[in-house]
This record gives C-alpha cells, structure tokens and sequence, in this order.
C-alpha cells in the first residue's frame, strides 16, 4: 500500500480509552498505588486528553458506571469534548455490590434480577445523556461450585434480562455481550465463550453484537478466527485490546504476542476500514499494575497503531493468489513480510504531518505532567 | 431414587461402539499392534457383539465410511442384526485422500469440494441402506500458517457444501456436526468450537444439531456447560465418548475424571431420558493403543453406566431447593454425595437379573475368545 | 486393607488449617464480607477448633505473618493447645508491602531484599516462639513484561536471600520452597515451577523442601507424578490443598477432580505413612469465597479423609504384579476399584468410635455456632 | 550494535538441520506425501545442502538412527563434507519398536531394557565414526492410565541407564536429556518437564545437558526463563527450535509467535556468543506437513537468523540501567524496539557480502531443484 495512504489511514484510525485504565489497579493480592493516579472521571479525562495530546489517536472515553457516575451528565459530556474527547462506550458494574454474589442478570432471586436490569437500564440512560452509542456489558454471573447453579436456567434469566435492556436502546444504539472464559467465577461463568454470546447476540437482534477481549479465552484459543467468523455473520461489535500470557491479565496491548495482534487487524481489515467511523468499537481495556498508568496507555496505543499499519501492508491479491494455488509458503510470507517492516518511520513522519512530536511516550515523560499530577492529586 | 427403578432405567440405558474401537491404532511415532485386532467391518461387529454379550449394554456399531465400505449393505446390516445390534450413526472419512490435503468440504477447488460432499452423500445413501438415522461429521479441515486460507471464506463454503447435504436427509435424520479445537490442523480448524458448530446447525436447520467429544475442548473448559446451553437449545444431538489429560488423547472413558463424566451425566439428565431411546447419540470414540481393545471397550461401557446410574441418585427436588437458597455448600454436597455412592452392586444386581455375570471384563477376560481371535486373524 | 487398620490410620491423619481461611476473602473484582467471618489470629483459632471439635482431624493452624502477629506469642501457643491445636507452619507475607513492588527477595536494591529477609527472619523467631518446624515460603516475586527483570540475576539473588534464611534454621526445622505457574505476575514468577523450587532446594541443603500447592501448576500438568519424583529424590515437603478448574482458584479441596486428589494419596502413600507424624505438611490453603468458612473448611478436611481412605483401598501387591506383566487394564482396574468404594461408612464409624458424630457439617450447622459468631463479630 | 557487527556476527551464526525435516512427515490422521521427498540419509543431506547452498547458515545435518543407518559410516562422514555439512547430533530412535510399547529405558523388563540402552550405546558408537559430540536423547517412555506404571520406579531405572550410557561418552561429547509435556504417552511421560532433566543432568555430572524443544511444554510456560535458568547453572546444552499453537505441533520457526523466539534469543546472548562454536546445540526439528519439505526449512533458518539479529540489537546496558531503576516502561521499549527493528536489510546486505543471492527463499524455488528431485525420487 502506498506510503501516502498509509498515512492517510492512520490519521484518521482512532481508538478509545477507559476511565479505568487510570486509576490505581493490582491483583487480589495488593493494589500498588501509583502516584497520581486518577480519582474521578474528570481526573480520567484529563489524563485520557494527555494521551491523546501526544497520539493524536484518541477518539473516546470508556466509562464505567457507577465509578464515574456524575450529577451534570451534561457538565461531563462537554468537559469530554473540550478536552477534545467523546465520551464512549457505557459499562456497567454488576460485580461489586453484595447483591450480586450469586448473580446479577441471572440471579433467581427477582428482585436482585430487577436490580441489575434496572442498573443496565440506568446505564442506557446516561448513553442518551452523554450521547454514546455502545453499551458494552461485561457479566461477571457465574458459579464456583457443581450444583451451585443451573446452567440452563441461568441462560433463559440472562436472556430474559437482556430483551428488557435491548428494548430499551434506540435504534442507533449497540449492546455489545462480552464473553469470558473464567475469572470472577471458578466453574462456570454464564457468558463463557463467544458461542453463547453469539447465540444471545442473535436471539436479540441486529442492535446486539459481540465483543472480544483479548485476554477472555482458553489457551491457545485462535482470535483472530472468532473475529473473522463473527464479522462474517454481522455479530462483531468490538474490541478490548489488552494482554496476556495466562489468564485475563490485562497487560499493556502488544506486550505478549505481536503477531497474534496484527493478525487479528489482518483480519479486521477485511471486513472493516477502521480508519472509518464504520468499525466495531475499538476500546483499550488494561490494568498496568506496574506501570505508570498515562505512559502504559500511550504504550498500547502505539501499539495497536503499528498493528493495524503492518495489516495494511499485507498483498491481500497476492495472498489470494497463494491461497487458491495451495501455496502455503508464499501465503505465508506475504503475511510475514508485512509484519517484518518496520513502519515506525511511516508513524513518525504521519505524527509530524499532524503537527504532534514523532516520539510521544518520550515527549509525554518529559512534559512534567506526571510530577504535577503526582503533587496535586496526592 | 428407588433401587428398582434406577436398575429398571440401566436396564434399557444402552449406548454405541465404534466399528475402528476395535482395530489398531496409535500416534504419528507408532501404532502398535494388538494381537487379534478387528481387520474388517465383520469382525468388528463380532468383537461389539462380544462386548454387548457382556454387558447387554450395547445398541449399535457407528461404522466409518470407506474403512467399513461393504458391496452388500443389506448383509451387513443382518450381520449386525443377528449379533443383536444396530448399524449405528454412519461417520465419512474426510482425512485420508490426498485430495483433501487442503480442505475437503471447505477447499478452494470445485472438484475436491464436489468429491467430498460427494463422499457424504454416499454416506447418507448409505444410511437409507442400512436403517441409521444419523450422519455424523467430523471435519478434519483447517489450516497450518497464518495466510494459509480464508477463515471466512472457507466458513461460507463449508456452509454451503453442509447445505446440499442437509438437503438429502430423510425427515427423520439428523446431521451431527463435530467440533474440534485443533488437531489435524494446526493454525486454525474450520469447526474449531460449539460456537461454529451450533451457528452452522441454527442455519441449517432442526435437522442439524452439534455432537460433543471429551478430547475436543481447549484445557479447562466447562463441557457440562456447553452440554447444558445445547440441550436448552435444542441443539445436542450427540457424545463421542472417551478421556484425556492434554488434547485429544482418546483414552478410555472415564480414565481421567471420572467427576467431570459424572457432571455431564447430571445435565443431560435434566433434558433427556437416556434410558429411552428419545436421547442424543451416545457413542463411545477412543483409540486405547495400550489396551486389549475388546477388554478397553467394556471398561468404558461400565464407567459410562456408573455414571448414569450416580447421576439418577442426585436429588433434583432438593438441590433446586438449595440453589434456591443460596446454600452453596448443601447444593454441592448433594451432587458430591451422590457421586460419592458406590452404585457397582446395583449394577451388579441388574446384571444378574438380566442373567449375565455381574463381572463382565472378568468373564470376557476368562472366555478365551481373545486367544481366539488372536489365532484366526494372526 | 482391613476395615480396623483403616479406621486405625483414619484416626491420627491430621491435617493443618489456614487461619487465613477463616477470614473474608474474594477475587481482584470483589470481597463478599461472610457475617462472622474471623478477624484476628484468636477468632481464627476459635474458628479452627470448631473445625477440629466436629472432625477431630486438624493438628494445626498455619499463621501468616504479619495477619497473625501478635505481642505475646507464648499466650497464642497456649490459646492454641487449649483450643486442642498447635501452631503450625509460619507464613512470610512478602506481597502486602508497596517496597515489594518490584521484588522481595529478588529485587535489585539492596536494602528491599534486606528488609525481605528480615522479616522472614522474624518469621524463624516466632518458628522458635511458637515451637513450630515449618517455615513455609511462597514467594510472590516475578515480573510482567519483557525486559522488566533480569531471571538468572534475580535466581541468583534469592539463592542468596534463601542461604541466609536457611542458616537460621535449627536442625529440626524446614524451609518449604513454593512455586507457582503465575499470579500476582504475569509474565514471569521467580519460583515458577518445581523445577526451580527443588534446584534450590538442593542448592540450599537436607533442611529445605518443596511444597506443592493444587493451584500453581500449567493446565494438563500431572501432579502426581510431581509428588512421586520429588518424594523419591527425598525433596517433598508439604502440600496447600485445594481445587482448580482453571488459574490458582483455590476451591475447597476435591471439589474439581477427586480423582487427582485420590491419585495424589496413593502416590504418598509409596514414601509416607501419612497416619503418623513423619509425614509432609498437609495444610489447607483455599479461599472458598462463595461459601461460609467453617462449613468450607470442615468440607476440605472431609475431601481429604475420604482420598486418604481410598487411597489406602489400593491393593499396591496386586497392583506391582499387573504392571510386571504390563497389564494396563488389570492396573488401572485396581486402581479405579479403589477410588470407586465408597468409604464413607467407615469414616462415619471411626467417628462414632472415638465419640464423634458421624456428620460434622450438618452437626456443625445445627449447633448455631454460624449464628454466634455472626452477632458477636458483628 | 555497529551493523559491521552485526554482520559479522551473523555470517558465523550456524544451525543444524535434521535429516527427517526433509522427508514425509505427518498427524496420526495421515501422512502427505510431498513429490521428492528424501527417501534416505544421502538424499537427505543433498537437501540439506541445498539449504546451505542458499542460505550459507547451516553447520551440519542431525541424524536419527536406525532411519539414517548406514553399512559405512566413514563414507557418509565424507559425503556430507563433500557437501559442505557435518555429521551433528545424534538421535536414538526408541519408539519404534514393539518391544519398546510399555517403556525402552525405563522398561521393567531388563532384556528390553538393555536393548534400549545397547541402542543408545550404538548411537555413541556411531557418534565416534562420525566425529559427532552431541546425543541428543528424547525418550518416548510414560504411561496412558493410572496404575499403569510406577513413576518413581520408573525413574530409577532411568537414572540408572543413563548412567550407562553416560559413562561410555567420551570427555568432550555431550549427553542431551530432552523433556516433553506429553506424547506419545497421555498420562505422564518419565521426562515430562525441565525439572526433569535438570535433575537427571546433575545426578549424571558434566557430560549431562538439558535440551529444550519449543514445543514439549504446557501452554503458558515461560521458555525464556527455562533458558535462563538453566543457562546460569550450566545445564542448558541444544533447542529443538519449532513452533506450536496448540502441542507439539511442529510448525516451522517463528511461523506462531516470533516475539517470544526473539525473547529467547536475548536470554541466549547473555550466557553465549551464538555466532562461535562454544554455543549450545541449535537444531532445527519441524514436521512442516504442509510446506515443501526444503522451502519450509529455509524459512526456519531464516526466521533464526531474524530472530537472532534482531536480538543483538537489545541495548543491554541501557537494559540493565532500565532495570536498576524499575523503570518497566523504558526496559520493556528498549526490549520491543529491538524486535520492531527490520533487520531484513542487514542479512540480505550479509548475503551479497558472502556471495550468494540475498533472497534464498525464492532462489531455491526458481533452481528447479524441487522438480528435478520430484523426477528423480519418483
């Protein structure tokens, strides 16, 4: 592809961040605090509009209801945007409230379920408010034991509770079912895999979609398969791009396995031109324990960047040429010549042209906005 | 539940054996050679009939096709018939020609795409011939190397290639579609998961329902979930029974968990009557290259009626009652006590009441027909 | 084995508690508060003794440091032995502390790795306090991303770190090296398997061991042949008893697989008598969440009277014959024979003869002990 | 690093290739034939040759015995120098043979089991005649079901063949203990993990190394850290370089995460110069199924070299500083712009330097060889 168009696209190729990804975050064995970490939503945004700054990448901001719950959705929504933000996809919590310790959408107690239901639908609100278009619900419902539950049962209640909240979006608006192999549940989770959330996704209807988080499967699971047959189907409606190595680790986008994420962009390519508007919601979902938090996001945003230009790279004639003659080997080095370019001098030139420093994570460390938090925010 | 009605329900709990149970197998490094080992589909069913002899356990031989392939159908299915038993689900063979080295029922090329839905309709003619009702379909397709196929691509054309076959089915016969997370292939498997699996039988149609194997979950996966969500759905049509420790290791059943076979047990209990014959295919497939293949096959007929029966002794009444409640613990001590029961002598006791010897393995062990058979076949 | 022999050997296997396991606890997404859970070392004990009251099978309560310190550890080792308990195994705690961030005794700067092996050394103290022989270490250190550490730098630093630790021993006292696949890091953990662990135990001398907890190993991982070679090379030092479907879930014990646990018995028993006090630790380690604690905890304590009993089932004569004769059929039988009995009339009589109730949990629900503590506790 | 350097450093970077890599190869299911396939050890270090001949990288061919037996072993020792090769390791074959089905050196039955270690003392016999310093030994042995074998026997007797086989090494020839997680055998393999074999090396003494195949481990395992481990205690003696997904798949190099290859090779530099001849054993062994045999394998060694380039360019001092200060951000960039390097110029700049043709993948398919040895092989 020509490096102009290259360019081009990149401009115009936007992720989103979460709220959450800057506040203090760790394992069940200890939070480590970082200093300056964000501690309400406007704090968020500031640091989400300091990535931003220097990627010029940034489109939207993830919240998560209740964490960054406000009084003025409005006052919100326009802080966002001076800021040069939107806000983004609605997440609700169904995982911290004692309510729900034997489940929220599924829950066989009804008045428990009417809770959840009724949060979801406090969260389709707050869209209308802060004028976001994606709902992205994550059910962290499961159970830890044999015979704590009944797997069928829960099923039926969870699509019962979804029809009520799918009933309640507009017609522009997307509910995204996030699926989970394991973890806060230990036996079974009620949206385990992709298959169930595609089965609820198209009992629902066209406003329901999938979304894939990259660190919500069993091992050795190939992603970038999953993306292909739910775009194919209509049912891919985004992204948590993070990483892992074994379980849901949420580390920084890129840190484990770069080819897995650029082959899951080769992919997306095909279905998508996410340097469009016309894309699955493409959200950064991680919990950088160890890092500074602001640097962590301009890290994975970097990353998923370089992705998504090496994708561009690939000869998708060529490829189909291979593909039709069985010819493994040249199928597969025109993937891996696109991965094997270096496109960081096309990022850097692309960074210049928009008038942004070609270095970002060195230009942000330096600007002294991490001391300056790190004092004002105690 | 009562004594008499848990042997009353045994009685008629009857499941089927694989024709290729009783020949040699093994892995790439080696496959070992058992003395007296099936050479052709005649002494299979000699060898099925034996283990039936045994046990009274056994409905029907599944038989591979062209491993199995006859001139005469109807004399084989008198064969099985005078030897007490059913010609079971019929399995195509889409692995073993050249021609399908990259892709059968989802290949690029027109002709070796005609050539296996070709194969499968002869299976399905087969079926008419020899009064099965089930077509079962495992498809060894998939890919190496990133680049190598289309994942989309080869999903529309194996949807279609399913489509004509769907189309040749009698009313009264199902099409059981296998999944499997990898193995012959490598890179990707074009049926790779029940997600797939049930998307291609929601779109073909009642006909089509998804058949689960033990060995085809990545490590960790909840299968009695999935068993659960399909049944709710009216998607299971069937089980290929056996165990494993790593992939798909195709030991006998029940050698490695015999909770998790138990658990299964538990669920399709809560959607079928197994003791009837209104019930999925329940099929043992295993590949015991360690073991006198005869003395295997009994093995895991007898652990798959000690986890019926353990099953049948779970307290529905009361467990609903303390899911009800929250009460994990009293919820999860019904299923554990239930399993925790020895339920041998009931099987024993049916036995004798049905007039074979309550030890089957033993009795077959001390028959001489493995010395036999040792003898006659070299 | 003979039913007397069995009840005899049932009588005095002992295990040990957690006191941690009597206190809240919960996942990374959330802590559920149990009313009445235990909030220091002397309601922990309470609890411990409730559990011992109704089973009559816990020798000991292993203590975290510092959770469980106290000013006077004298009255603690009589608030035990009053209780009808012993302090048992001490446990660092070097994951709780913001200068552990990086590394304990691991990390490159040298007064952390200090102020590490400090307080390991004050865990020897209280050993010497408390008369307790087991100083059981799980060390928390590792890395997230690439190039954050130096391995064979940080091996050889906790090499050092250990020698020092080791040196204050007294003879009759045992260091318990514990790996762990991953968690809390995600890329690489400095303990991560038993390889590691028994290199430096090796390294260290006779007074260090291994110990194996349920929930640290890769998915597939064969335990049992872990327990064999470590006991053969005379390096297994205890074990942290749990369950896992997936990560380190720590599930009461035999609530995934009791097969596994059963096979774990039958291995101990080649190297131990596990009837007497020349035995590895045996201590609980779960963090049952979902369940109340003591019902949790009296579970466990069953899980394991039950595998034990089992395992003693194994007729290891006949067993050494099949395997002479390379009959895997007649092995596996005996084997499976042995896990199939049930075994729970003769726990119940032993209890009876040693003038306990045959039913611990229900006795323990009935008595109002939950209802007790939850008023008083507050 | 200065690019002359690196150059130089890459023209003496060699690996070996084994001689089954050019041969037909395939899964359980079926074995492809590939047109020209070789059908003997000359055929195969004739491709082997052709390797070398278009990439200049290869030092020598290993060989697997008895599938490279030959009546003169002098006059294959001069037909691969004629061909510009050594003879590298040699691999005992001990799965192929009937009498090896329950064991070979682990077998309780003596007879067999001197007729594995006689196997193995051939293989060291051969080694003399051939001038090769490396026994690369995989053992094949484990079991399928419990109560099939006795681990800790087992292991015995494996110590104690291998002592056998060890005191006939000369000084300088190195014994390589490869482990593997599973396969052929499905419950437990007597050298299934690093621990394993460590063990086992240093019982043995100094002639004793471990060697690592990049697919023999349980998903997840960080094969770095092995590296480094066993690097810094001496213990680390060859690879097995591959790639997998799932099991052992033995995919060509760098084809499923080029990331951790190169993470490897960083490790590998810190304990060795890869581009002399004091360097552990690097040895390509891939079952490439799918690829021509000879393209596969020159894809393999240039993912090495790739991989290896690339790793020189880590700055280690500044690594290392990074480290100091716990700066993960700034470690993990230097380690990430590393690998984001195109080092694809430098080798093609190397191999005009060399003379020969700086593209050998198509190169080697526009010579014609394929079809002339297509013809040829029949």
């Amino acid at each position: 592809m020509d490096r102009d168009i290259l360019k081009q696209k990149l401009k115009t190729f936007k992720v989103e961040v979460p709220s959450w990804g800057f506040s203090d975050s760790g394992t069940r064995f200890k939070v480590f605090h970082i200093p300056g970490a964000a501690r309400n939503i406007f704090e968020r945004i500031d640091d989400a509009a300091q990535v931003n700054k220097y990627t010029q990448a940034v489109s939207s901001v993830a919240i998560h209801i209740p964490w960054d719950k406000v009084d003025d959705w409005k006052e919100l929504k326009e802080y966002a945007e001076n800021h040069g933000l939107k806000i983004g996809s609605v997440n609700p919590n169904l995982f911290q409230d004692e309510d729900y310790k034997f489940g929220s959408l599924t829950s066989l107690n009804e008045e428990v379920r009417q809770k959840a239901i009724d949060h979801v639908l406090e969260c389709v609100d707050i869209m209308k408010k802060v004028d976001s278009k994606v709902l992205s619900l994550w059910l962290p419902d499961g159970t830890d034991y044999p015979g704590q539950g009944d797997f069928a049962k829960r099923h039926m209640l969870l699509l019962e509770s979804l029809k009520k909240v799918y009933d309640a979006l507009d017609e522009d608006m997307t509910l995204l079912i996030e699926y989970k192999f394991f973890e806060p549940a230990f036996y079974h989770m009620d949206t385990s895999d992709w298959g169930t959330a595609y089965a609820l996704a198209k009992d629902l209807g066209d406003k329901a979609k999938v979304i894939i988080d990259l660190g919500h499967h069993a091992q050795g699971t190939n992603i970038e398969y999953i993306v292909s047959i739910l775009s194919s189907r209509g049912k891919l409606g985004g992204f948590h791009f993070n990483s892992r190595k074994y379980a849901d680790d949420d580390l920084t986008v890129g840190s484990m396995n770069l080819y897995e994420l650029f082959l899951i962009f080769v992919e997306l390519n095909k279905f998508f031109d996410l340097s469009s508007n016309l894309k699955p919601a493409l959200v950064i979902d991680q919990s950088a324990a160890m890092k500074p938090k602001i640097q962590a996001m301009i890290q994975s945003v970097e990353s998923l960047q370089i992705s998504y230009l090496k994708s561009l790279l690939v000869d998708r004639e060529a490829l189909s040429e291979s593909q039709k003659r069985n010819d493994v080997v040249s199928a597969e080095e025109i993937i891996k010549n696109a991965f094997l370019t270096d496109v960081r001098s096309t990022l850097r030139k692309m960074r210049k042209e928009i008038g942004i420093n070609p270095s970002p994570l060195e230009t942000f460390i330096k600007s002294g906005y991490e001391k300056k938090i790190a004092r004002e925010r105690g």
